[in-house]
């Protein structure tokens, strides 16, 4: 094993704001030797996702922060190739916080799920039946907890969580608003997702106002994956005791300095509501529940997923700016070359 | 009784900002004739509350707005003096939303508690037997919901409401630490109310820094009196899994233009904390534990409470600015004639 070669994408200078491609570097090193208990792991897909900003900012976040010259954290899904750890044998297929690159030496405690590729295609485990449905799942069932007939609004909509988040509340009889970026975006959140309605935000002069019209009675359940301008539209709109889930805050560029926004706490008082932030690391002991309904929804057809596919580690590098340009159709994600052999 | 006469204190004009003296009349008018199923009731006290000010907002707030030329909204202790219905009796001691007069036409849903003058003074069901040790009651225990060890920090802790909420945590085990406004309520707050620490607001250069230091582990519970600055010093010294309890915003003067503050969205998710605003009323069919509880531990000497009482009801139009200056010394009430007869 010792001739081969894992390239890898490392975090060259820390970027503030969106990080771009050339914060990263591109380069090839020998594989990684294992320590007793390690597992070497061949990656077949790298996630893309809105908390790498969060991981590669200066101010303090939650999860390690990466350091310049470290492998760009990520979670990604592949093939153990070889094992010093007797609960891992060749060819299991795992996802988990593996970083981009080819070839990962991870720890037991890295390893987030394992995974059976004829059920579904593995790309899967990194969206819908991956930390993004996963999110989706525990934030709008143990943090916004919709009943029936109540109406949840959610933002980046058509997003691989927000999408999940507003079909999974249609399971589970609610009335569904989605906000999203763009009037495709905006119709395809009603037609390929089933929501009852979607506002295009970048083309509304006053959302407020729309989601008042759109909830007369109120936001029951705010699935916030933006903060800024559009959680300020959303905020005076909440119905008495709603619950909103604080996922991400896609639309703030920069926490330093420090952004400013309309109070929150008159809103919180007058509508006994409820703010909560959290992340699906915190659940990770219930994967395995998540999971397992996420499929059989899947398989079901009743929840609808899209993806875009980027070939190959070079495109790595600019996906998250990508990402935040909202240009992206879909959960989005690196295939390697491992995918396909 | 009908040549009884009423006086009241009305709204004169609706205040911007806090509300003075000049916005109120004092009138008389003929005692007020009962319909079927009212009693009605010679006050004893009247209560004076932050939560005034937004009753009296031009806003959109909780609870009925008050028109001008309506007596004004007041939590009040009197006595039945007739009535025409069959669940109270003349005598009968009751505290209530009865207004700002001396005499109030009440139905049973303006009834909050039933007391007994024997047991305690009358003023104390409008504190720490009222309103003020109920909120502090439930906003704690059901929001803040602390355990013993945990470090539960209070703003207007030399207050009402916030000297409760405070004697309550150490009853309950915890670590408390009160900001107050002045060297004096900061070292009440220590010597008379028991806290482990406190800090004067008026006085600290850097108050972020001076809790991160009094509370190097984070706080686990913030019970928020005030929003404003002091909140903002506050939310980046959470604990993981951190709950606010937003009780009042006794330090922003108006919400008209919306005051800005520092975004919370990203102090919520890193720290997956909760904020959750609440009022005591939506907690008025547990009002009898909650008194029942306060009133042992009164009792016993561990829960100590101040009282301001100012005669007559010339007193009250002014005693709003008076509460918010901070220049009153506990709680702050209206004596009228009738609780010395």
């Amino acid at each position: 094993m010792s001739n081969m070669t894992n390239r890898r994408v490392t975090l060259k200078a820390r970027p503030t704001g969106i990080p771009q491609a050339e914060d990263f570097d591109l380069d090839a090193v020998p594989a990684p030797e294992l320590a007793e208990g390690e597992i070497l792991v061949r990656n077949s897909y790298l996630s893309v996702d809105p908390a790498m900003r969060g991981w590669l900012s200066d101010t303090k976040g939650y999860g390690t922060r990466i350091e310049v010259g470290d492998v760009m954290r990520a979670f990604a899904v592949g093939k153990v190739v070889r094992s010093r750890n007797a609960d891992f044998a060749p060819g299991d297929c795992l996802m988990g916080l593996f970083g981009w690159q080819e070839l990962a030496a991870v720890r037991a405690d890295q390893v987030l799920l394992r995974v059976n590729e004829k059920n579904f295609p593995l790309s899967l485990h990194l969206g819908v039946l991956g930390i993004n449905g996963i999110t989706a799942y525990f934030g709008l069932r143990e943090i916004g907890a919709p009943k029936a007939g109540e109406t949840v609004l959610v933002s980046t909509a058509a997003g691989a969580v927000g999408s999940c988040v507003g079909q999974i509340a249609k399971i589970l009889g609610c009335r569904v608003i989605g906000i999203a970026g763009g009037p495709e975006k905006r119709q395809q959140c009603i037609d390929e997702f089933g929501f009852d309605a979607a506002l295009d935000y970048k083309n509304e002069s006053d959302l407020k106002t729309e989601i008042n019209q759109l909830c007369p009675d109120g936001v029951d359940v705010y699935f916030d994956n933006t903060a800024g301008a559009i959680s300020d539209a959303v905020l005076p709109n909440l119905a008495i005791g709603a619950r909103v889930a604080v996922c991400g805050t896609a639309s703030v560029d920069s926490w330093s300095p420090w952004p400013l926004g309309p109070r929150c706490e008159r809103h919180l008082l007058i509508k006994r509501a409820t703010m909560r932030g959290f992340i699906a690391l915190d659940y990770a002991d219930r994967y395995d529940e998540a999971v397992s309904q996420l499929g059989q929804w899947v398989s079901e057809g009743r929840l609808r997923y899209r993806e875009e596919i980027l070939e190959g580690l070079e495109q790595a590098p600019a996906a998250i700016a990508r990402l935040y340009s909202g240009k992206n159709q879909g959960k989005l994600l690196i295939r390697l070359p491992a995918a396909k052999g």
